[in-house]
């Protein structure tokens, strides 16, 4: 269907086949930490590059040139989902986050949400797909994604980012009918997303759950792990499991047994957990992902080639594992920081000696 | 040395003592979300609150009338001891949190900071300690507390909150030294002030590690929970281990056992956590406060009394049980509702069985 890759490290990962060394990407890796990412936001909104599959494209392959990278993501927003489902979405310079002027707080709101095929309304990103799928012509593969039901669900319920969305949890815990309701239509529309994505040509596709971490673990499990699964299962179904799904829910050490069970082909860590504990918790039967603390891109290549080198130690072999930070990449970040990392990853299980039987 | 206590269920909960139901009180509770503190707030900045004992111990009575809870905590802030180290804090109405306008990032900085007995600087605290003792007269306990050396870190590092905390993270990892210089000056002047705290009159101490969570499992153990340990000892040796000790590190479960292993009495948790999974990690000779979303406060009577008695028949018997939120209560909540968390909790183990054998 596509052109053959020349790098197909993180699907070799994803699906633990055999691999020469673990690839390295980072989350949020076309940003602001890049001049040439400023360079052209210095032109355009932010909505308008999301919507414009050239600029789109442009950033995405950005860090695969700049940082060397072993895959793109597309750019893009978690926040277009509840846009294409009819909610309107502000973005205003300057102004903090993103947020929608109009929460979803009513039954009557939730009822009227499109819940259909969202490929109409975001065409533009299955379209940049594509663009970036020929510009990249084979040399990386390229990850689609989208935010999981609950973090779709706790924006658009507050109307914006939260320190502790007890607005969104208020509907979790007194009107669970609606919060049902709601996560079930995300689920559906999350889930023909990821599938219009894998048909556009991604390679892999991410299911973020940024806010995982702000629920108790019961909650967690009724409000997000379920409908996590469902999607996992739909997408696997309606596209023959051609695509490796990634699951990180941010915050969730305390079920990633029950993560890896979802049928997923990676989990992805934050930096809270030992790696170690998290491949003995969740087996060898699923990959891993990230675990770095983002805060590590602000110290200096030897910290930096230190801390690469333990999680590889830990992980003792380069099967099934995928560098990557614990969270996005932030601003503030310098790129040769940022090509240090991706240094350290590719060289970091040379240093280990072979597996320690464990 | 001070009036028999009436209600020292708190006090008897952390030393793991028979005690007839389990003990409930609020991080925070002396706050916003009460319209009496408001009042007192209207007419006085906040420092002038925390350096008035007279306003100090007006508003940490308040929720023990107000709310009935089973124990004052004194109303201060965790940021009293940066700034009688030396640093200058500001606290500007309406202005985000507070700040320290000439944040610690050089070594000439830190060796300037004052490490010696807190106690001259510090004494509005300890004369609201007895000034409060005093107007309790012997009603319910009053817990002191302070700032774990971390968090306090993160803070005159930072100048501020902040969303990653990577400028003190940047000091941790890059400059090794100055960080372990700074934390064991920070240490020596926490430990001298709860000493001075138990000695004023507090009948328990709480140590704050609220950023404890930004920290990988690794850098947590390194510079976070070593000093937390030898606080913990230095006031057990200096007071007779008159007072209880109570460690709170928020997002910190991928260490309880260690937390545990650290001599306190009590240990907090957050939400994030099932409360019989961390006795089971933590082990019965430790009591255990918290673990309640503090959201839950955003509900209904019934909805909070369905949480609390969820988590009573997890923790099988009131025995080395306190209930509390797993974060402090927030401004909005409404006082209807932490009252009915406090009625909750008062009969919450009538409804348990016997103990289950486990």
């Amino acid at each position: 269907m596509s052109t053959k890759l020349q790098n197909d490290l993180l699907l070799r990962a994803a699906r633990l086949e055999p691999i020469e060394r673990a690839p390295v990407w980072f989350m949020r890796q076309a940003g602001r930490y890049l001049p040439e990412y400023r360079a052209v936001r210095a032109k355009h909104s932010f909505l308008e590059m999301v919507r414009t599959p050239e600029l789109a494209a442009e950033v995405t392959i950005q860090p695969v040139d700049l940082v060397g990278v072993d895959a793109a993501i597309i750019f893009s927003d978690i926040l277009v989902v509840p846009e294409a489902m009819g909610m309107h979405l502000v973005v205003e310079e300057g102004k903090g986050g993103p947020r929608f002027p109009e929460p979803i707080r009513l039954y009557k709101q939730i009822k009227e949400l499109n819940a259909g095929d969202p490929r109409k309304q975001l065409s533009y990103v299955t379209d940049a797909i594509k663009l970036t799928k020929e510009r990249l012509n084979g040399r990386v593969p390229l990850i689609g994604f989208s935010g999981a039901p609950w973090t779709l669900f706790a924006y658009m319920v507050e109307g914006q980012g939260s320190k502790d969305f007890h607005i969104a949890k208020q509907m979790l815990f007194t009107r669970n009918e609606d919060a049902h309701l709601l996560l079930r239509k995300l689920s559906d529309v999350v889930a023909q997303y990821l599938i219009a994505q894998i048909e556009a040509g991604a390679d892999i596709v991410q299911i973020f759950d940024t806010w995982a971490g702000v629920l108790a673990p019961d909650d967690f499990k009724e409000f997000s792990l379920e409908y996590i699964a469902e999607i996992v299962r739909l997408v696997k179904e309606h596209t023959q499991n051609r695509a490796p799904i990634i699951v990180f829910c941010k915050g969730a050490n305390h079920s990633l047994g029950e993560l890896a069970a979802t049928g997923c082909d990676v989990v992805g860590l934050d930096w809270t957990i030992d790696i170690a504990e998290a491949k003995a918790l969740i087996g060898n039967d699923v990959a891993l992902q990230g675990n770095m603390d983002p805060a590590v891109l602000y110290t200096t290549e030897s910290v930096i080639a230190e801390k690469v080198n333990t999680i590889a130690e830990r992980m003792e072999e380069p099967r099934g594992h995928i560098f990557n930070l614990g969270h996005g990449i932030t601003p503030e970040v310098d790129p040769a920081n940022a090509r240090a990392f991706v240094r350290a990853a590719k060289t970091a299980y040379d240093k280990v000696r072979a597996p320690r039987s464990v």
